[in-house]
């Protein structure tokens, strides 16, 4: 009854098995084999466009160094109040672009408002050198409270950070389950709603350890060979994100994981809804639950083997908790069983 | 016939095991699962000592992060000339040390000189605030110029750092080859001899992507948790890591893999040595062997299909080469076969 | 009529001929002159204990430098929302920290509010490597919003960084108009309430350009002589900072000059609040005062030469404004005079 | 007798009285006062070309800033192993660049040698990501052994950068004194030689404290205005700045004070040429004098009042000295007298 994160598990067995086929041989270094080339044209496939990709080793680089690419003396880039960059990153985005900082932007459910990040980029007029000047946009998706943009909630923020001249970076550290949670092409949820730059995550979606940052434009990528070399995110044997890539993208797999971890939330509210022991904290569409326990239910759970994460309360729900209550997240992902879900239900008694 | 570099090789097939065994199941991320726990103990036990040990993405993250963690303002690291640090990193160290500098010492072989050390310190009186300060002196084990340091010599090293109050940083990106070259103990080859943070490398060396920076004093490695997250090299899956070394240091498959490369090399030396189109530049130790061929024999054996880099003349040789002759550099790693290395030293004519 | 800022007055005469009396004449460069010992030691008897002191350039020098002092891997310092570092400084102390955070903390009257200082800190947790980890609070004396934190009041917030290990950094930019109007000795306003590194800052208050660091605790100061060259801040003629601070504390010249801003300050209160086209937008007690006035009589007054900017309304004032209002931000120096003080009352029609 | 250095003299008269002139009256802050713009078309006519042009508080921060202007990721800019920017700046270039790194390259005389400058560019072949890549170019005028590049000189490493498509800096700390030595106009030695950037320095030659970035295109300078403040060099009184350049550049004082200092030098040279207690060690041009002492000379000089500094030997003489003798430097300023060059001489016996 593992729920405390999708990276509690470990790797899809095709992805595994692909590290296996690839380990013999010997191919050029530093992301210039044959098998990088190939992933790299899966990348243009599955974005209907041109793209160029660089594979770094976690999601905190793919969002830092995607911000790097786009950094500036004096930069600001704006994130909602709970993205991961700001949140749970340790300073590394700020870090890695050299001492660009972020402005946090509310809105409900996780979600940048569009109002409020355009009154947040107008407090900074053209030429106002005390408070710096933007540089980029940076929205979650799926976001950080398992709820999902819509196609045209995207477009919105693309309207704003278009019509500042800001670029749009996407957190897609759990892409694939915002993907089929929409039922939206990979070009559909990206470049087409003004996405120019993507962490695309595939290490909570089954893979070990594989995320690409993706540039819609391939002439904004012109520094990131540099970037990521002298961020110390260039492998050498780059085969090994490549080769689970390959597998990953293979037939579909990533979005039949991802579909499944969905679906195993689906069947987590599901059973949460109906017990009389927790009930939901707000609607999620991803692989993310956010659930309200009483204490002793949690601590009842907690010693029948389940794990997950106490949550803050969100500050635009002051009221979401009784007096005996907490809040919790469970995260389900491609391991994720019927039977561990259910077992998680019945545990709460 | 790659002779390129031993980071074009995959991975053992052992260690590509260890990950598809690994792959089923879940365990805390982050660096907190059992597997985690139980190779950091297999450090202590392979160091003779209570070691700190942190699992980075690659050797540059390495070198850099253990650098950082003896930053400070103004701070000035001695390095070799040729060292990978100051040579291929494209500024990592400088960057992920927010800005601290390489000052480059001159040697013979590839190895700090510990007179011309001392020198290059002794430049930097105390509180000479406009020069800055020392902070670290840093050797590299195996050199890159493939002799290795003996034990005696990293003692007088480790000497000139101690005696300037500074802390000695060993790049291990090629650890086991020189331990192997040696026949010394990982103890005698590090701390007993003076070397207080190791960059352990295991990618060169059969793995797919396993660095770690070993502290071989706790106390030193205080601040390492946030350096490492805050540069984007803190893993969610750190067992794909944690697994590879288990398989690599497994019934000292590690060193059985480090002497068949070094062998492999010694058999690529007798074999240059003894043909009539090319000479051994200059003597080698561990797995690489560098070689001085008439531009035709560079020509033919390319077009035979040997991969192998072309090498700057050391300062110190300005009278190697011939007006005909080119330096190539040849690696084997633990993938290179009896029979590659013969086809080369035949394809040299 | 000029209220737009304390940093368009020159500089006091009495300051400008100290700087005439030491042009001539040669001493040691780069702080090290006698001129810059007597003041260092004229620090330790404002004081009341040996501090050290180090003369930079600008008051965003003097708040960057002074964090970067206490700076560390993942750290996070606390500030008021509106304090000068997050709002006016580009980025500075992010950038000159090494990519360090500001978290904004909200409180009443421009002031950090202890509980809510508290709260913040609590949510970094020790080992929480995700996060990062707190490693200052800073403080505005005189406030932002021309206020001034009562002596309990800073020993509030000192008490809460206290307890959470953390050093307490005092950004007085307006020292002088905060210590004559809680008329107390600098020891009583700072180290006898815990804090322990202060941005003193004469420029606003006559000189020329005259800011200065100054360490409570001597031991606390030792890589400062290193963060300040490598951040271009030594000057190698500190003589003539040094000058003009031996001008500023003759006689108590630096009171006075504050006294008579505040006072000033007071008159222009008084005229306001008794004019019936403007009135006070909130109690101030140092050189500062906000004003809402209708948008017409703002036009009139700057039709009339003054001088003046309009300022952002408080987020905890959300209804300050009638819909013809404006706030508008006056401040007062050492140059103000009554006339113009009355003038400007007069201008309000 | 201070021979120490020329930033060892305080100010000259008709600088310190304009800052007394400036000192009543207020205008606008950070640098858009009529002063301000006053000072800035004075650069323009002194360049004859329309500059861009950024006070700033030493020279260190003018060189630091600049290299900050052309500065990217994996950068490397090209300097003289003895260059002030490497030497003496405690690391601020690379710290305030975020990490850029300077590559040493030697030349007889302080000066960079083309071929030798061309030949360390080409060890950075384009798209070579591990060792990085070049990003510019910057020469010492005058140098910091007393010389000065003949415009032919300069122009010939103005090609060398051009030809690689670098930027050229000039670190002109000493630039009056080399502009006088060379009876050229500002715009023969800059620009129309190849140079983009100026550090322009009125330090050391009888300003307090004024230096300035001058850009010779415009469209280069976009970043600055946040670079500046970012670092910390905005300063809010510019018209302390200003002021002083104002009678700096009246009626030519900069050249006249630059033409006394060289003249003092030169009248120093003779002296030393023609003593038997000392000799020069290679000729100089501007205010710098390096001699050699007997070892017993240079006590008695320093016991009858003479100050200077020791200096290293340059490698490319290392037979200069003999058993018993001693490199010494030796500075003049605009405030050093023929009395104090003939006590001087005197003392030497």
């Amino acid at each position: 009854m593992f729920f405390a994160s999708d990276n509690w598990a470990g790797a899809h067995p095709l992805i595994a098995e692909s590290l296996v086929k690839e380990a013999s041989g010997a191919a050029a270094a530093y992301g210039t084999s044959d098998l990088d080339r190939r992933i790299e044209e899966r990348f243009n496939q599955i974005f209907q466009r041109e793209v160029t990709v660089f594979f770094v080793g976690t999601g905190t680089a793919a969002n830092s160094l995607a911000l790097a690419s786009v950094s500036r003396p004096g930069g600001v880039t704006f994130c909602h109040s709970e993205a991961h960059v700001t949140a749970d990153e340790c300073g590394a985005p700020e870090f890695l672009t050299g001492g660009c900082r972020l402005v946090r932007v509310e809105g409900p459910g996780g979600k940048l408002d569009p109002a409020a990040l355009g009154a947040a980029i107008d407090r900074y007029p053209p030429g106002a050198v005390h408070q710096g000047r933007p540089m980029a946009v940076t929205l979650t998706q799926a976001t950080e409270s398992g709820t999902v943009y819509s196609l045209a909630e995207i477009e919105a923020i693309g309207e704003v950070a278009r019509t500042n001249g800001l670029p749009l970076h996407m957190d897609g550290a759990r892409f694939a389950n915002a993907l089929v949670a929409l039922d939206a092409t990979p070009a559909d949820m990206t470049w087409k709603r003004g996405v120019d730059i993507l962490s695309f995550g595939g290490t909570k979606n089954g893979c070990w350890c594989a995320e690409a940052i993706v540039f819609m434009k391939p002439d904004m990528a012109v520094d990131m060979p540099f970037i990521r070399k002298r961020s110390a995110q260039l492998f050498s044997k780059t085969r090994f994100i490549a080769a689970q890539l390959e597998a990953y993208f293979e037939g579909g797999l990533w979005l039949d994981l991802a579909r499944h971890a969905n679906a195993m939330a689906t069947r987590l509210r599901t059973g949460i809804a109906a017990s009389n022991r927790g009930r939901l904290a707000w609607s999620t569409e991803t692989n993310e639950v956010f659930a309200v326990l009483s204490k002793d239910a949690a601590v009842i759970a907690e010693g029948r083997g389940a794990r997950f994460y106490d949550w803050p309360v969100p500050q635009e729900l002051p009221n979401l908790l009784g007096e005996n209550d907490k809040l919790i997240r469970l995260v389900t992902s491609f391991a994720t069983t019927e039977d561990e879900v259910d077992r998680f239900v019945e545990a709460l008694g």
